[in-house]
């Protein structure tokens, strides 16, 4: 028997981290000493869950990674919205990245289980939540960080920080418009297939164009995308990556001109989503430095990790 | 058996007008003299037809207004659409409404039946389209008006016209998005039932300033609409007029913001939804003259029924 497939001494400092979202669980087993030991993942996510139970999924995942059964675990996302495992409730913005450990709760189930909190911007004029960006922001900066961070997908979120805080936010429903409209919408006629993640070519470009130029015309904009087809200017092939350069273009319009001169942003993304926001926001003249999402998280979760369980021992 | 009941003399040259829509079927008999003599309508619109085919329901329809199989029909509306009974092609800015009835076709079906055109904007920049509309505006403007016309719906039109010239138009995915956004996306844990016709209170009202005052942050508003509930700001009774609001409000933003300083407006509308743009367009400053829309379609076929066949007799 080799030493890494049964508990060492080290190992039972070991702890495992997840990441718990609305359609994915994603959980590594860490050791002691930091170091990425074994990796599992499912489509288990929250709604799957809410059918099937959070314990019975998160003891699956906790054997296939070879930890003994009552490791240590720390939980960041959905598992922990009101609707998920347990609820952990929103600290309030400003919230300092590096004292999010404080703020989580313990599950109600054998072994130490613990859900990292998400943050709200509890203000009557702009209130907004989020969970599971929070980790990713404490894994992909540094102490005293300040700054700006996109994080695009389902709910993009553009995140203003001070010295290590998160002092303001906002989330935009990019991924979400591009999915509900090419499904549901007259539009499902003008888009071949539904690929979120379009290609960063002409079309795409174009739809960033006119939504950079004509900030305020979005709905104006998406029935042009299917007369565009209509009149036999442009074809259905190009209607996705269209879609996706006009809503990707409504988000950063907005941003930009809400944040105000930048030179430079923080980009936390991943694959053909993450390329797309780099063409964008490098095209307007932004000096961007990407951070892969999912590393983001995980070091977010040890980070938080070693402050809860480094005190314990 | 009382006149009404039979074709007389004067019936021989009475017609049928219908303004046949994507859901609805809506037909008027006309006498030759211009007074409404019956009125017929129902749910097979164009997507109904698609199965069951166009010239039965006519015939149904025919019968119930009691006029002779063969009588003149005048139809506009997608029946004309390329996926609809028979295509009318599209008349291209800028038209004369009053020369609307020359781009007509003949139905390959027996008597005399006709399908007005649609109008396409066919420039590259601001592709658009209307079918029915077009119809609309001749119903409800005297020769050679001049004004901006705004027709509210499942996609909003607004329609500069000059001296009896559509000159230049633009269409708001305004109520398809309430619809696609109410059921399909994370809104729909924010709306309760999908009521799209929302009253004008105050979460109308907040809606349509937040649009109104941020009207490139429409996906952004969004968000927040469900993040409000969440943190308790607002109850899920109000999230459809809120959601009313901000779509109406991104609509007129752009709109005005668009066409510039302007007085007056003409509203083609009816019931509550046309409720809502008159008190926001008058919130704006504007005079606002409102024309009923259903009345507008029929005084539109009308007048073009008298110019097909006014030259016939």
């Amino acid at each position: 028997m080799i030493p890494d497939e049964r508990p060492s001494r080290d190992a039972a400092r070991a702890f495992v981290v997840v990441d718990w979202g609305t359609s994915s669980f994603r959980g590594w087993l860490i050791s002691a000493d930091g170091r990425v030991m074994a990796e599992s993942r499912g489509g288990e996510g929250m709604l799957h869950c809410l059918d099937s139970g959070f314990a019975p999924v998160l003891g699956d995942h906790v054997a296939r990674l070879g930890a003994e059964a009552e490791v240590p675990v720390l939980i960041c996302g959905m598992a922990g919205a009101r609707q998920g495992w347990a609820e952990a409730p929103y600290l309030g913005t400003p919230t300092r990245l590096d004292s999010l450990h404080e703020g989580a709760i313990r599950v109600d189930a054998p072994g130490d289980i613990r859900i990292l909190p998400g943050i709200a911007q509890a203000l009557p004029e702009r209130p907004d939540v989020m969970r599971g960006e929070e980790t990713q922001l404490l894994g992909a900066t540094e102490p005293g960080f300040t700054g700006l961070v996109c994080i695009p997908g389902t709910h993009s979120k553009w995140i203003r920080i001070e010295a290590g805080h998160i002092v303001e936010f906002s989330t935009y429903m990019t991924g979400e418009l591009f999915s509900v409209i090419s499904r549901h919408s007259i539009l499902a006629h003008a888009i071949d297939g539904s690929e979120p993640q379009a290609a960063d070519g002409r079309p795409f470009r174009e739809g960033l164009s006119t939504a950079l130029a004509a900030p305020t015309a979005l709905t104006a904009s998406l029935f042009r995308l299917r007369a565009s087809q209509l009149l036999g200017f442009e074809q259905r092939a190009d209607g996705a990556a269209r879609l996706s350069g006009l809503l990707i273009g409504a988000e950063i319009a907005d941003a930009v001109h809400r944040h105000g001169p930048m030179q430079s942003l923080w980009l936390i993304a991943t694959g053909a989503l993450g390329r797309l926001y780099e063409a964008a926001l490098t095209g307007q003249g932004l000096d961007v430095t990407t951070v892969d999402a999912e590393q983001a998280s995980r070091r977010g979760l040890c980070k938080a990790a070693a402050r809860i369980w480094r005190a314990r021992h």
